[in-house]
Order: structure tokens, then C-alpha cells, then sequence
């Protein structure tokens, strides 16, 4: 348990990715395909998200996962046509590494760093991290508590990094009809606590979407600092995660849904 | 899992209570103390509800507590204390049943039934509410899924009565530092397929007070018909779950910041 | 948490059903199917347990269906031939108590009560069965802890009838390949504190009948009092639960592994 | 699901580390302390181990500590202290890895690669050890299901390294009466599936000694290969884990209880 008495991992309020501030008054939206498959496909999207206003592109081409008999990834050539793409249309990317040894690659490519729920405890990922000067979005494991997150980024503001955001994405229970669940309070307490950034992975946590809108206003009405959410050119044929990628109509309507949450922060009575 | 196919609990998507439409354009409030423990508790808590417009006063006469060493409520004399408050302040009351036998003396006293978390599968007190002619509130199991929640409530529906508002009240995690692991995605599933009301119980869920203000827009924000919170005249002094309850001035306060998502339903696009 | 200095439901360490010691020396079988069906099912059953030996018959007559869809059980008709065939065979009975005002009618006849998992902290039920002089079997909720389970059966000892034993039956995890988790250290851990028996059902905890050999091992091994496993004339027509149902064969197979464990209790060092 | 038609990661039944076959009908014990604390500390166990006839020592060099705040372990210094007093006294060492730049000084050390819990799905570090020709112990994540332990396993495999050994180790749950709730259903589905060898480790999924002997029957009785056990000469004064460690007397007081079962296979019916 956390204790009044007890050090907390603070760092900086607000995490700046380019010319984006995380955690300032404006809320930030990462969105992109769960995996690159092609050059038209990140092409396409980020032209879309350029066009709708989405400032950084998320995209993996290191996939952590479960099967070794399912898509793994393009790996490097994967994250060169993300950042190229990205870069065409103006937009900052952000990406899974699962291994310390290509920090060097990243490093030189994206603008942020992703650790991935399976890696929240990967403490070799975590420090060698924490050298580099690359802001990091660190995921909830999704058998982590709150406080295990918070400890997870002090091993990288341990070792200098302070531009560290953290990422709710649900967590594990015995409730089938959603693929996690999200745990808002997570949010609500790091914001009251107050040490680092935290934005919602609505992708991953809901695995559908036909319950996006309402649960991307919760966040947005509990005080998270961003969204992460999946977006695809034809999520049916999406080589991983489709069933949780919304469409660029999709994306399109949910962003007209919420605008009005996007613009400023409600102030929470102490 | 429920698909589109199968047969699902429809039931009105209004219930009412009195006067109070639950499931209508206006959010409907219920609040008031965890257990009756005394006619000055309970009279000075209706009199402040009375004051800050809460329809509907909850209060525990036959309290479901784990341990036969804990408060176990006034029973009888608790719920006439409660109904009697209540009466004259002009509010509505709600109260946990546990006995089928004490249906009669429930039914001619408060205004609703209160199904608790711990007997969401009590068969036979779920017929036998079915069979009476009151609105049932009827919580969710701390570690029942959606669906065992919407079967819950077709045993009440299938005897003929109608009026069940469902709650989300938490489930129980490996989570410490929330009581339960508020589920939002319930609130946002159940409306989508839209058989019934839902409301959330923030004081159950969260089991803390200071992140009540951003769980309470959340849970607005993703579309319950109303909110559960515990007030206490002195929360510290209470009989039971006091760390939860809010002092009549933080129920002000919360009210006053959640009042501009009290007033309109949002429409979340299709 | 349980600590040291604080009082526990000490009861007595063996109950007796009829000529049955549950918590002595020799582990106590009770088999039989999920729910009674008909005559002719539980005849054959009764007359088959008879023939190897097994002293109680289980037999569900009000089941605990999550689904109102799903069947029910014979109720009140099912007693009556689950107690018929029972008795033709010189076997005693137990069978779920789901409602308070049934009490009469199952103490007339069953020769133990069991409270099901959903039913753990149905306290008016708790209290009622406290209040008659039948032994009880009261099952571990599937979201409850095993101190929740002591208090639970606090509540029967209070109102002072000492004949419990407890039954473990698996917890509500996020593994899918059995139907819940088998936690065998409640098991070990209450054989510590000593306050009641304590049996495990295996086909419950399980959903499958595969690895019921192996875990009824571990169950016997770690210092369990006895097991229940459910057993059906032919699984396949099983009306519930067929899926996790033994044969007759599969039965006699079982037996036939474990009956070296039953014989005698393993000394534990302290 | 795992089902039947399903590729399933058929590795060797028995694995070999050094003279010792793991996964044959002898059963394989692993002990040692969390933490490498000194070299008194592993000369003295060492010692000990070779004396009451444990084959396998283990120790952590490396630790995966949720906080950075505590004691990380004693790194490369650690693994040859380990190392040194292990060979002193003939036995065989196991020690976990956690990062794949490490690779090359564990493989020039130990007998046997430890992949910890939260490791699992470290796919670098996976990949990597199954291009080094060292068995392999791959622990299940607390939050991982048995088919994602399997399909970590096959990460190995599919390197080329088919000696890998499967680590049941508790799964987190809601039980707060032991550090994790232990599996042994995992233990049954694997061997009955037999794709690989497993082992138990009692002392982090207990995290308290006082059950380990009932514990340590029921896991020998449903077909693991071996059991891992911390051990510490004062576990008191343990810079880790010091709860759940056995005092040499208690370990010697184990071995004695169990010694019947370390001996030979009891055959399952199929």
C-alpha cells in the first residue's frame, strides 16, 4: 500500500513528445494500427490521422505476442515505413521495444518509447529506458496494481529519464464480454497522487468497439491525460486485433462524440 | 456470452419509483447512510438530503456484513426509523431485503427493494421480489459477470415484475487500493443492449472517498441512470463502512461539481 | 486477515452424519449427480454407490441455476426420490437447501443440508440451518476467502448447532481450462487452524472429469476429510453438469486409485 | 483452448541437467535461497543441500524486484558466489535471467536458465534462451493462463532448444491468506498433455512455511516432477523473502515427511 510517508516516484507533470505536452490542458490522442502490415497501410492512416488532427501515430512493428505461431511483427523494417509515413503527413510516432538491444534503432526513428503491458516488469527494458533521453509511455501490466506501475516507472526515472506517461489498459478479471477490464480508478488515483501523466488504452482494454464513445467520455470525465485507440483501414482484415480497431469512419464519429471533452480540463473539487 | 440471437431480459427501459422516473433524461440520486443506526442519524440525514434535492434515501436496517461479530443493523425498528426520516423530509426510501419472509414488512414500508451483492443469486428472495409489486434495485455480484447479472434480474422479471434497476457496484480484483474494481464497461454494456436501468454505487465500489468526484463524472460521463453514495453525519463515528461515506459537505461538494452532467441525457452516436 | 490473538469458529473436529464420522480417521465419499432426474436415475446410482461402498449420496432436488432458462430441478418430488432411493440402499443423503422456509421439509428427510456456493453468506439461510440439528455442509463461495468461509460458518455455529463441515470448491480465477481454480491450501490452511472439517469437490472445482484422478490425489494428500464427486448413469444426457460427471466406471476407476489414500491419515510434522 | 486437433509444443519428456533427469520417476528437488546474500550464506547451504542429498541449487544473482527501493541482488558477484559453493559441495545450479545481454556469463556458470514469473513473456529474452543449448526453467506468470505458459514455452522450443522445464508458481487471485493461489490443476492438465516436464515451486506461491509439508504431498501426489523450495540458514535475517524460506531443520523435517513419495511414480488410470 502506498502511505502518506512513503516516497513516491515524482516526476514532471507534464511530458512533452515533440511539440506535444502530455498532461497539460489539452488532452492528447495516439492512434494508429495495433501492428504495421504495409506501406499503403500506414500511408493511408496517416494521411487520415494527419487530416483529423491526431498529433502522434501509434503503430507496432515488434508485436509481443502470445503465440510464436501468430503475426510478429515487420520488426525494423516495420517500424522504418511507421516513421516514414508518419513523417510525410507531419505526425510523431510512438512504438513498442521489447528488447534493450534496440534502443540504438529506436532511439534514432521514434519519438517515444513504448513498454508494453507484458514488459511492465522487464526491469533490463526498464532502465535501459531510463538512459536514453526518449520520453516513454509505460503500460499497466494487465496483472499489475496501481502501485506495482508506479514502481515500474520509478526504475526508469531512477535512472535520469524523467519523461515517463503511463498507460491504463485494463486489467485482468473473470469478466469475458470485454477483453480487460478498465480500471478507471487507476487513473483517478495517479491523477490525485499526481506523479506522472496517464492516458487510457481504450483499444486493448474493451477489445470491441461498439462500447468505445461511452468509455472514452469516462476517461476523458475521470481526468486522463490522453487516448490510446486503434485505427485501421479495413479493420476486418487487420492482421491482429481487428475486432478492437475502429475504421477511419469510426474514429471520425467517436472524435466528433468527445470533442467537447478534448478542450479543457474540469476542475475536481479537493 | 450473450449473443444476438438469444433471448434477453427486456424489461421497460423506465422504472419508477414514486414521482422518480429511473432510466428517464434526468439522473436520479440515492443516498444516505451504509446502516440505520439511530432516529438523530437518520433525521438529520433526511433533512440534508431533503435540502440538496436527493429523491431517494438508501439506509441498511438488516445489514449482510461477512463477520456474525460486526453491526448487524437495527432490523425491523431500523427500517421504521429510516421510512419514518424519510416521510417526513418527503423522500423515498430503499432497503436491503435478505429474508423472503420479511417481504410483507419490507412491502409496506419502502418505496424499492434492495437486492445486495451477496444474495444476486439468492433464488429464492429473487422470486419472491419478482412476485411482489415493488421496483427492485438489485446489485451486482462483487465477482459475477454482465451476464450472471442479467439472469439475476430475468428471475425477478419472469414472475411479472417489471420494475428492476441494475447496479454496478464493483468486482472484486487482486486490487488494493480500491475495495472493488469499478467495472464502467458494465454500465456502457447494459446500456448498448438496453434491458433495464443501471445505476452506480460509487461508496461500494471505490471504498474511499477522495477519487468519488472523477468516478462520479466518469460513471455519468459513460451513461448510468444515477448514482448510490453513503453520507454520514460524522462518517468517522460510523457503525459500519465509514472510511466510504461522505460527510454532508462532501456530498455538497460533489453534487456542485457533478451538477452540470445531473441535467441531460449526451447522445452517444450509434 | 486471521492473526493469532483473534477468536476463531472453533467447532468440534468431527461431525457426524448418521454412522458417519466426517474428520476422523477415514476420508468420507459423497457421489451422486448434479441434479435427480428421475426414478429410475437415481435408483441405479443409489444401488451402484451401494455396491462400492460409497456411504453418503449427493443429489440436487433445488438447483442453483445461474439461468432461469436453464432446469431447475424436481424440487419438493425430487427429495422424495432422491430420499427413497437413498434409503432402499441403506445410504444417508444430502442435498442444497436454497430457501429458509424449506427447512422442515429437508430436515424431515435429508440427513445433512448443504448450503451452496452461491448461498455462502445468505445469512437468513445461514441462521435458519444454525437453528436446526442437522449437519451441515457448507460450501465455499466461488468469490469468497477462506476467512470469509469461517465467518460464514460462524454465523450457523452461533446459533448453535456445532455439526459443520466445510467443502472447498474452487475459486472464480481467469484460467478457462477448468471451470474454476482448486485451491487446495484453504484446504491445508484450515486442517492448521483446525476449527472443522473440510471436504473437497472435485467436480465442481474441475468442470472436467480427466484430471479428477491426479487432483483427487492431491485433494487426499494434503489432508482433506473427504471428497465429493458427481456421478451420473450415463454423463453424456446428463440434464446439468454431464460435462463433469463420472461414469459408474469412471467411478469405480477413481476408487480404485485412490483407495490406498483412504484407508488412513498421513501424519503432517508440525 | 487449448483442443485437440491443436499443434501442441511437444518437447522431450525428461530433461537433462547435468546427471540429473527431470521429468523420469525420480522425483527432482531445487533448493536454495531467494537472494545470494554473501558467501558465508551459500557456503553454508550449499553444504547443507549436498548433505541431505538435493541435487539442484538454486539462488537469485539477478532479482526481479517489484521496487527499485529494495535490495536488487548482488548481479555478476552473486552468480560465482552461487556458482563457487554449488561446485564445492557437487551440486548443480539454477538461476534466473533476465536479461538477454547476460546470456553468455550465465552460460559459462550455471547448469540451468531460470525464466522468473514475471518474465514469461519477455519474448527477447525467451527467444534468446532458446538459441543457448542450456536447459531451461520456465516459470508460468502469476497472471498467465496454462495455454500462455505452454505458448511461452514454445518460444524456446521453436529457438531449437528443446530442454525446457515448466514452473507452476501460483496465480494471483483475491486470497490474501497465501502469496498466490496455487494451481495444481495446471499441474494435472500438463502432465496429461505431457509436453514437458514440470515442477512446483511451494515457496512463492505459498509465501508462508507453516502449510508447505500438506503442500508439498499434494503436489508430488498429482504427478509434478519436483518441487522448488527456498531455503536460508536464518530466514529471519533474509534480505528477501525471509517469510516463505525453511530453516535448514525445516527443510530436513520436509524431506522426511515427504521422502515416501520422492521415490517412485504412482501410475494414474487413464
Amino acid at each position: 500500500m502506498i502511505s502518506p510517508g512513503q516516497e513516491l516516484p515524482i516526476g514532471p507533470q507534464v511530458v512533452h513528445v515533440g511539440h506535444v505536452c502530455i498532461g497539460g490542458p489539452q488532452k492528447t490522442l495516439m492512434c494508429g494500427p495495433c501492428a504495421v502490415e504495409s506501406e499503403d497501410q500506414v500511408e493511408k492512416t496517416a494521411a487520415f490521422l494527419s487530416q483529423v488532427g491526431i498529433p502522434i501515430m501509434r503503430g507496432g512493428a515488434f508485436k509481443s505476442r502470445t503465440s510464436p505461431r501468430a503475426f510478429q511483427g515487420l520488426g525494423r523494417e516495420g517500424l522504418e515505413l511507421l516513421v516514414k509515413a508518419a513523417r510525410r503527413h507531419g505526425l510523431l510516432t510512438v512504438s513498442e521495444i521489447m528488447d534493450p538491444r534496440d534502443l540504438g534503432f529506436f532511439s534514432d526513428r521514434v519519438d517515444m518509447l513504448q513498454i508494453g503491458a507484458r514488459n511492465m516488469q522487464n526491469l533490463a527494458l526498464l532502465r535501459e529506458v531510463g538512459r536514453s533521453g526518449k520520453p516513454v509511455l509505460l503500460k499497466r501490466g494487465f496483472m499489475s496494481t496501481v502501485e506495482e506501475l508506479l514502481l515500474a516507472a520509478e526504475y526508469v526515472l531512477r535512472e535520469g529519464n524523467q519523461e515517463v506517461v503511463l498507460c491504463e489498459r485494463g486489467i485482468r478479471t473473470f469478466e469475458p464480454l470485454t477483453r480487460n477490464t478498465l480500471d478507471l480508478a487507476c487513473v483517478a488515483l495517479v491523477k490525485r497522487m499526481k506523479p506522472l501523466p496517464i492516458i487510457v488504452d481504450l483499444s486493448h482494454s474493451l477489445g470491441r468497439t461498439d462500447i468505445m464513445v461511452p468509455m472514452a467520455k469516462a476517461a476523458l470525465a475521470c481526468g486522463c491525460d490522453g487516448l490510446m485507440i486503434e485505427v485501421h483501414p479495413n479493420p476486418v482484415k487487420a492482421l491482429s486485433d481487428g475486432k478492437q480497431s475502429l475504421s477511419f469512419q469510426g474514429l471520425a464519429n467517436l472524435l466528433n462524440d468527445i470533442e467537447p471533452m478534448l478542450r479543457h480540463v474540469e476542475g475536481n473539487s479537493p
